[in-house]
């Protein structure tokens, strides 16, 4: 941490600020420069958090910047190697590619198995399937609820697939994951503290979508918060931000990947379906998102897209679904042996 | 619901489109212009939330255009008269302005009562103070719980202000509900839609905070939840949404305050507080806010702020406080009679 | 400016930054902490505005802070006594209000000496109007040019208000300097520095409109443009900046008024009408920006709002902008003699 | 276009509004809703860009919709056939891979020829360099001038490659064309309407930036400028939006890429050296933005990124751009036959 003083700033405003950082153990080192002091703040500030807006507020000072990450566990300082997450015989991270796929909603046992099976012969290795659903009008289909939970565990029983299915409240943590393999938390609930508390104490993987207006670093927060209940097994998954731009859905922060990567050692899955809002642009931004190092892609599929209750405008068929996975294929063998992230 | 066809759409495009649309009894109107084919959706669309997803993916169709607003309760239309909620002698809405003030969190009996004391005495209403904290790293102070909600119900019972209190989880909506007089909804937590349900079902005030980067329809879309639950009690708080500028913690929006009025009966609370993030951006941010038509101010104000363990950055001294709660008076005062607002 | 170097940089690393440091006549006063070293790097660093980068890129460094502001002139460091600008009668900033009023673009004599003569009897001070618009689409009307800035010449003599009218491009400036008494650069040229460099050549008034997504940094430096040419007659003008809501055409950045004010000394007009884009929202966000303190306020007028060529939607009627003149003045008189804004 | 009524406008509202259209030529279908009429219009209503504002400001008007897209010649649907633009031997769009590397700005003639080698040999095919460069400071280096422009002619006779360079005024339109084969727009120009009408009378090859906060729909405006002066030479060039993450120095919205090529015919290059801001993003952001179907990349590189004048933090050295180069071809050729973007 390092404190600014003001150029008006008097002896007597920075000998207060070394007594008080003496009170809690910690230095300062002071460089004098033409126009102001800047005071250096030396020993374990993360054990100070709230020590940053108590200065900003003493006579004298015009700023303090934070210097340190205030992220631990979730950082790749911490855990220099790739976290790898085994989910029965797939493997998230270090260098595999995940793919999920399957329906936005869980709507009939039928559908979701149809999926299954179609996204499974296409090469997905984890089916996806919402039974509760988060939505913004109270009047909508809001998911089948625990029976929605037993068509997946169903499906996977049919196909071998594990499944990722989302939870919205502290509450149903326990239930989603008596039928889950994975659990996600959305976007709209990355902020959702107890929430992440709650997943926190389980010890199953975990898949933390980036809020719509989530900075990098409070999604790695986010993560942090699971990670500090003792959970390791964190994935990170970006389905784009909030913007201006109104064409798409959201706007898909492919660089959030690479760069989550040289923060964190985390797995990073993709979404291109909430991304972008729009069928025709998954395919390209699941390209996009492999050839910019994502460890994997979350992509909605439907039987019959103009029929779906959820979603059906960024759904691919399952026609469109298998296409995509050949390219999708072509590019990560590029990159198998050869890393293309940043590192 | 406006259909827009694509130019080179056929009559067998618009005929299956038209035969859809009597199939949930609705009905289409043409428009042929010279370009293309737009069809009129006539009848009551809103009961059919995903009917636009699945004309948008027919064959033909260039793009769906919502004609009405998705939110019904919390509409101007459907209650033209302002809502006014009654907390003991408080009105919020209507006319009258009410100041809640007080500590970003509870941290001690004698800060809480102190504050208080000080506030009511400029003039406060309602005395604002968090037990339940939400944080963005998990090694910050979290709030005291309980123990916080019994140290504000004692300066209740000391000063006869009514208390409100932030709620974070569907779990904890029966211990806030015991002690709080308004529920308060968080900005992390405007689309927690299992949480929006909970205070629904109470019967108590709740004031729902503009999420960072929640739209006014998403606002009202979330207001909704509540209100179709059957709790009539809600006011909204403008309390600054994400943008690109960092010079402010958040870009508060000013115009959304009589925005909102127009749109909705509901009162609307401006928080200059959380909408600045620095102290001395609160007094004219709350001037301003009563001066574009909000129906109260949430403040902070804490006895030290530089030693404040949340928050302080943006709390006001009791003096600082003061004296602004004069010229609040005065700007309210000159348009008691006569509306500023937009109408 | 500080350095802060990696936790595994070495005593090398160190050593090249500080060697680096001296042939530029800088000094580096080392703090080393528990985990990393940060260098706070003495001297006038102002005078290498590429040494950042430089440094940035040397091995070991984690990240390089900026301490000091990037622009000086505009700075209220650099002059604490606010700026006056005198136009004909009228002052700008140090307490007085002026408002601008008149149509969006000049349509007509008629037009706009009906319109001058209503929106001086309520109150205005200066005459606004386009001869020259900027417009996204290339279809659209571009002004009446020279005709147009004759026609505010004509108003000017008949009414004896200043004018204020946008110059779009370098070769103009001499043309419209000819004809205005107060040069306008619009959002879309904030950053036009080519422009800004030629109005700084004249000695003439400028308004510098804030750019769509310019931070409030941006839009100091660029007045420091215009500054660094010798023309100190610089105000600043808050006119909405892009944000993802769409309800209003922009968000209304009222906080940026005293955030200006006390970053700098320049007077701060606002413009409610671009602000906001809707006529109703025009009034309580004029109100709103006085109360924070703003030096003045833009607003575009029309005798007929529905035949308006251009910006209809946000212009008042002459009736609208009397009652909106009544209220401003209550407000601005209300804090006459003491200042609103934060100081 | 459509004309949405409130749900109490009366017959009079109506008939207003289709006589008002008579008058011009068009007429207006009227489809009865439950709760509210809605008026097609019909007949070529780009002719009255101004008729929308009108309609909206009419009685018992509660919206317009637009339903064409306000560009022309830009879109898809007027040119079906991707734009292909040839400069010397290298071909812009169709298919082809164009890569423009060089230094953000000339610095020295042996800088220049050094890289123009290495980048060629690495596989670029078009030279970039500034000689003019907008800086957001008035006290940094603003490029050579014409001096710069000489500079990078001789390294086009040196080493065949045509060159692409900016322009920011329309006085140096005719100064830059005489030198550059391509001239380039920057993203603060992109709504410099006066500079856009002067490169659209030259007849050469335009690279038109996206604004840093501009909508795909602006910036086909923007393009249409052009196109509308009969330079049909235009492509497009994502180069990251303003968004409130600071991590990058933009967000690269990689979405655009495929979503410009729907939209329209004109080819799309992606830079990801402002897209990102920061070296080690543009390899991954390079990469993606083949993956999802750019026509080319433009690529800053520098002999010693830390002693570049301007943006070395974003260059590339010559190694890390041959290392990029490599993969760069390999993912193109993976799709060379066969198109990835959305169709």
């Amino acid at each position: 941490m390092i404190v600014v003083m003001k150029s008006d700033s008097t002896r007597g405003d920075i000998d207060r600020i070394l007594e008080r950082l003496t009170r809690v153990n910690l230095s300062g080192h002071l460089s004098q420069g033409v126009e102001r002091t800047v005071i250096g703040v030396v020993g374990e500030t993360q054990l100070h958090p709230e020590l940053r807006n108590e200065l900003e507020l003493m006579a004298g000072v015009e700023d303090v910047v934070s210097i340190s990450k205030p992220y631990k566990l979730a950082s790749r300082e911490f855990q220099p190697a790739d976290t790898v997450i085994e989910v029965g015989n797939v493997k998230i991270g270090g260098g595999d590619l995940v793919v999920m796929a399957g329906p936005c909603a869980v709507e009939s046992e039928r559908q979701v198995i149809e999926t299954a099976r179609a996204v499974k012969a296409a090469g997905a290795t984890v089916l996806r399937g919402g039974a509760f659903k988060p939505r913004s009008s109270p009047y909508t289909f809001r998911g089948m609820g625990e029976e929605g939970l037993k068509i997946l565990a169903k499906a996977r029983a049919e196909t071998g697939m594990p499944i990722i299915t989302e939870v919205l409240s502290p509450q149903d943590v326990e239930l989603v994951a008596r039928y889950a393999d994975i659990l996600q938390l959305g976007a709209r609930n990355m902020q959702n503290y107890i929430l992440l508390d709650e997943v926190g104490k389980t010890r199953m993987p975990v898949m933390l979508k980036r809020g719509l207006s989530a900075t990098i670093q409070e999604w790695l927060l986010s993560a942090e918060y699971i990670l500090a209940q003792g959970n390791r097994q964190v994935m990170l998954c970006e389905r784009g931000i909030r913007t201006f731009e109104t064409y798409t859905r959201n706007t898909m922060d492919v660089s959030a990947i690479p760069s989550a990567h040289r923060l964190s050692h985390l797995p990073v899955i993709a979404d291109p379906s909430h991304g972008t809002g729009k069928w025709y642009l998954v395919p390209p931004l699941a390209l996009a998102s492999v050839a910019a190092g994502a460890d994997g892609l979350m992509v909605e599929v439907h039987p019959s897209p103009d029929q779906a209750v959820s979603d059906g405008a960024q759904s691919l068929t399952f026609e469109n679904f298998s296409k995509m996975m050949v390219q999708v294929k072509l590019i990560h063998n590029l990159f198998r042996s050869d890393t293309v992230a940043a590192t």
